[in-house]
């Protein structure tokens, strides 16, 4: 059985595009080929259903029968009264063969999905691109592993790192390429979150300003302990966003505080770095104590995932490596 | 007359490996090209003499006869008890086409260089890879038109900018190769200074300790104004370099006191910044004041010029956009 790479790929593209949007389910990504074209094309819906295989099943009709459907994660295998299982749908097509990335954590299909295709005949090959697709489906994992959100932290900063004048000014430090690039992230998350200070100081909008992607604005919260105005979710600690309900991917948006507490709590995941082309000296400081004592356990945490020019800024994408 | 980049590269490549070593002569590059082939080269030698184009000639010998002298600077023509003129030397081999990538700013030569080459029947073309001219013969060029060294402040530093922990521990924040960089660097200045705190809490040795480059170890300087120890040059405000002999090229190490002195002054024309993949937190900031005292005044100021993966520490090289 031939397996194309670039159509995992693909399906890993569909997947992206439901970031945000898809909580508690994963947010999963299908492409149906028979003789090397694509036949039908899935995502998760908004909600989380239907599922990625029923949309492109649908689309891919009596063409699904001897394809090859390449998901971004192991069909499911559990009943649900929202809609069939997955599994049992790719059976009753014909598909003759199924490339998934990764297998769903999920304890109620957890291989089930898999033995239930191979039952029935379909050759699986699973662990394709599994990197990638970790990352596709980063929300989801991270919930299922350590029972909170993904957490990304923003930080546009000088090149000397400092996330404000003095005087608190921080508008603007970086350019409008990087700030439009922070919108689109803000889309993909489903909350963002600042500290009380910056809620203050800068009475931050937080939503996304980009045309067709309004209705995309996240729910907004506030690292406090206290209240919240109206509009605003207080949050009373890192740890307390483990019980946030409906929120796979949080944005953290400083300011220092915030970002200290959540980087001391090891509560982020992945670092966005914005960095402007400018001195600033004397001025803010872009993190406060993080509980480090000894300089040598700074080191091997956080791996660069991408770099990259938006204007004259440039942004430097890292993870945190977690073994 | 046909013109190959190529060979003004190649020059321009010699006329790098002088840097450092022939203050307070331009470090220059020449490269003769006769029927498409090289018959030429030579860079200006230690001490500034002989002159690249001498050096290039007596290599070519009588292949220089209706060839092509590819040099980064304008061939001198003022007379000195040194050495021949160069352009004299140019018309006297029967040397067709000259292409140069800059004029030679000294008032004693400043286009009567170019005008001897056309008066003795010459092609002449001018600023061919002048920007890259410019970088490879800063140290000269700066000296010329401000009166005082090309100035590089290097700083290793944390994702937040960071250059040690609060106890001032600082080794290390950058790796092995990043650390070798500098070292590099280090051999194309004639002196490095750091700040007095840096002299009293790391005892830097500031040496070169690359196999083979040991002797190309710069002078040492420490900014105070007090004294300096054995073997230490002593340079009392950033302004006093200017004062200096034998150095065109001034690479200050830190700490931030010294630094944030240099750009207060505004005496820093090239960012050498090592970046560790870590977060450290609460610790020394890389910059003290600067004088900055509006955002909108730090714009426009820095241009990246390269960026590269050092081992897992990324280095930007930024420089200042003098108008
Ligand atoms: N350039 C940028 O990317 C950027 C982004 C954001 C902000 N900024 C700048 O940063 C500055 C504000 O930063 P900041 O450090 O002063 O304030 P901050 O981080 O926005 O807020 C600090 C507040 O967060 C709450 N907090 C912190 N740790 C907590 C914990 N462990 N549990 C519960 N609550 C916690 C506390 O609120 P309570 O006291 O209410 O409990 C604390 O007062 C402003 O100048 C702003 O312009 C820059
Ligand atoms: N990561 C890195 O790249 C890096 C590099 C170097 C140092 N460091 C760290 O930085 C720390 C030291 O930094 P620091 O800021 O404390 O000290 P520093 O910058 O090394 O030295 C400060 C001293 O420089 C002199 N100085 C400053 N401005 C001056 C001016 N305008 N005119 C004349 N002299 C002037 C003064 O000496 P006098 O008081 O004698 O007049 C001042 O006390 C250490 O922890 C070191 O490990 C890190």
């Amino acid at each position: 059985m031939t397996l194309d790479l670039r159509f995992m790929g693909a399906a890993l593209a569909l997947a992206e595009r439901t970031r945000g949007a898809t909580s508690p389910n994963p947010g999963v990504g299908c492409i149906i080929v028979n003789n090397g074209r694509i036949v039908g094309r899935g995502w998760t819906k908004p909600g989380g259903r239907p599922h990625a295989e029923a949309v492109a099943l649908a689309e891919a009709g009596a063409m699904a029968r001897g394809a090859t459907a390449y998901v971004t994660l192991e069909p499911c295998a559990h009943e649900s009264a929202r809609g069939p299982r997955c599994s049992t749908l790719l059976i009753a097509a014909g598909v003759a063969h199924v490339v998934a990335a990764l297998g769903d954590p999920d304890p109620r299909t957890n291989g089930k999905g898999f033995q239930a295709l191979r039952d029935a005949g379909i050759v699986v090959d699973t662990g394709i691109m599994a990197q990638e697709a970790s990352q596709a489906m980063a929300g989801f994992l991270t919930r299922q592993a350590l029972g909170r959100p993904h957490v990304t932290l923003k930080l546009a900063m000088s090149l000397d790192g400092r996330i404000a004048m003095t005087n608190g000014e921080s508008r603007w430090i970086t350019g409008p390429e990087a700030r439009a690039h922070t919108h689109m992230e803000r889309a993909r998350h489903e909350m963002i979150l600042v500290g009380r200070g910056t809620l203050e100081s800068d009475a931050p909008a937080l939503n996304v300003r980009l045309p067709g992607l309004e209705s995309r604005s996240p729910r907004r919260a506030v690292l406090t302990q206290g209240g919240a105005p109206d509009g605003w979710e207080a949050v009373a600690s890192p740890e307390a966003i483990a019980a946030l309900t409906g929120v796979d991917h949080l944005l953290v948006e400083g300011g220092a505080g915030a970002a200290s507490a959540f980087l001391a709590a090891d509560l982020v995941d992945r670092l966005l770095l914005y960095r402007a082309p400018i001195l600033i000296g004397a001025g803010k400081a872009s993190l406060e104590d993080i509980g480090l004592t000894a300089l040598a356990d700074a080191h091997g945490r956080w791996h660069r995932r991408d770099t990259r020019m938006l204007g004259s800024d440039q942004l430097d994408v890292y993870e945190r490596r977690r073994h």
